[in-house]
């Protein structure tokens, strides 16, 4: 899998906590969000939200990994767009369960609060069974197929509850798009000449 | 306050224990959603995020509670819509800090993933650290600016991505809007004859 | 490792989940305590901290696996006796913290308190990390030394501030340990004739 | 309640944080051990534990509030001794549940693992639940009788298993004794003149 990793300017210095925790997975790994608190540029979870509904819906990652001081922030952030199922993980036992039952694209990370010693190895712990189990398959058995129906319904409703990302972005305002769409790294990834939606090439191009 | 409860059919049988929890605050509790595990007719969290979303959207309620098994489902069911600002809360210490720092007015609740004896105290002691605290006030001082503003650009983007609610509800398939808006008592709550926005109404009454 | 898993009356519903969590694992089970909550003859955590402190005294088994509704009593229970270092568990990583840094002999499993659905799964996951780290090892690395010296020293004041384990059996009075030592299966097990303390053997069979 | 606070070298740091959530409680407070992380002279657990029995059997305090970094050590460490009941405390139900099943007169916080931002405001919720109902009263009502007298019972249990303190103190090697009661503070608390016990006064008096 491709994975992102964004970080937010509050909880930043976490960021090498991922990465190291990510390491030896057989995953492809961007790092594309803040590596240091308070740095500048700063991305706010207002910022990295729309980075990690934008690179999954572009299809340049499979899977997210934020988060934020308490996890909630970018939680809904990221949730404010089409196409994203985003769990709020904070022990093994949940992200095991999330990937079975809700199988998602995203997770949050609460990466201030109770994080202290050897919450480094609790993230060690979390990758282990975030990606130990099958995507959506349902936990425990006899509730699989109502989830996965489940499942299938929240993505229809995610489509038909927002606007197209196009639309989108061309209506969110600019202090939300252009630090984000700029932010050191992020154009390479995204690649705006190979984006096929033109209208979505237009409206990122025009921050650019 | 006006706070509605929104149980989904999995864990509907905490719903006692959330109404005992929530009693002598002063607020005004309307038990909105099932009471019992898989009885009928059921509301799976598809249809309670929708409930949940709408009744804030008319303003029939102030807060949410709602949740499910892991309260990933429901926590994600209701960030579909626009206008709700939802955290995950499993401790006393994330409610009061949700609350401070996020200003939400939703709550999802993890009520059958770690949920044993004594369960029923701790949402008693979450309940007491949520309404303790200024909603949006930001926690700690020297953050409360930023991250006020954060929440107030958070709102702004859930207006821009998503579609009207009455465009929603006249996109959303029958079998997520009809259990919802005919379950027991919803109707009598949703008073439709008094929504301003006419479109919205004749949205809802196609369904009753 | 030879290890029991010792259950109290208030908590025994539980001992399927554990026992099943120590599937597979190449270690030899004794399941010696109770495996239904309040049925007769009943063990409270007075007299499974007695049972696990003797089996580990006797080196019946190298290793306990106790409990109760919250893990405090049975935790304090145990620890009254010489030679017993307990954890109270609640997460892998406590668990791979308590196995590397306090090197203990038995463990003691919340079981009532915030036991509910999926709490089997997370009792697979804490003995996957108990079990996979060196016992006594020390965490993080420069601490090693220290911690080792600290563990060592412990091990000195146990032996230090108990009287003998015939001492202590010849003086607890009868209601704590003729249920103990007469609770099915605990004579097979204990295999008195063996004992090479001859007072302490006398000590256990004035209650057979 | 006059509550005695002993911290050790790993987590000396936090002194500070429970200082202030114990602030205006109309509690007496005997602030006795470490300040700073590794600041000289060090007290290890191994100190703080034979700190902490000490002075809960001469009566200088009625509580101690003790930890480490998992809060596993300093549990093991203070239970070694006669007339400690010691709860590991990482939550306000923990705390509520173990004020009144368990009865005890001390407890070890987790003092680095996962303490992190907002830590501090979860010692305060912890303290409050902690001291909000009946020392040993127990919970769930159907069940106080019987852990009424199971604490009777662990009560005597401690008597029976452990040496008398001052055959305990005449035992312990020389590097667990001295550094304890030379620590700076800790001769004026003991008041040694004052002790009834001519034996363990002298047992103290020879390390001075």
């Amino acid at each position: 899998m491709k994975i992102a990793v964004i970080n937010e300017t509050s909880a930043a210095d976490r960021n090498a906590d991922i990465l190291t925790a990510l390491e030896n997975r057989e995953h492809e790994i961007l790092n594309v969000g803040m590596k240091k608190n308070f740095a500048q540029p700063e991305l706010q979870y207002i910022h990295t939200g729309l980075l990690a509904a934008l690179l999954l819906h572009l299809k340049r990652v499979d899977f997210v990994v934020g988060g934020c001081g308490t996890g909630q922030g970018f939680l809904n952030s990221v949730l404010q767009y089409p196409g994203v199922i985003c769990g709020l993980i904070a022990t093994p036992l949940d992200a095991w369960l999330f990937t079975q039952i809700n199988g998602g694209n995203c997770i949050s990370l609460r990466l201030n609060q109770g994080y202290g010693w050897a919450s480094n190895e609790n993230l060690n712990f979390i990758f282990d069974r975030l990606f130990s189990v099958e995507s959506g398959c349902g936990y425990p058995p006899h509730r699989q197929e109502a989830q996965q129906e489940s499942l299938r319904t929240l993505k229809k409703i995610s489509k038909t509850t927002h606007k197209s990302f196009t639309g989108i972005l061309e209506d969110l305002p600019e202090p939300i798009v252009r630090p984000a769409v700029n932010y050191p790294g992020i154009i390479n990834i995204l690649d705006i000449d190979s984006i096929e939606d033109l209208g979505l090439a237009t409206a990122i191009k025009k921050y650019i």
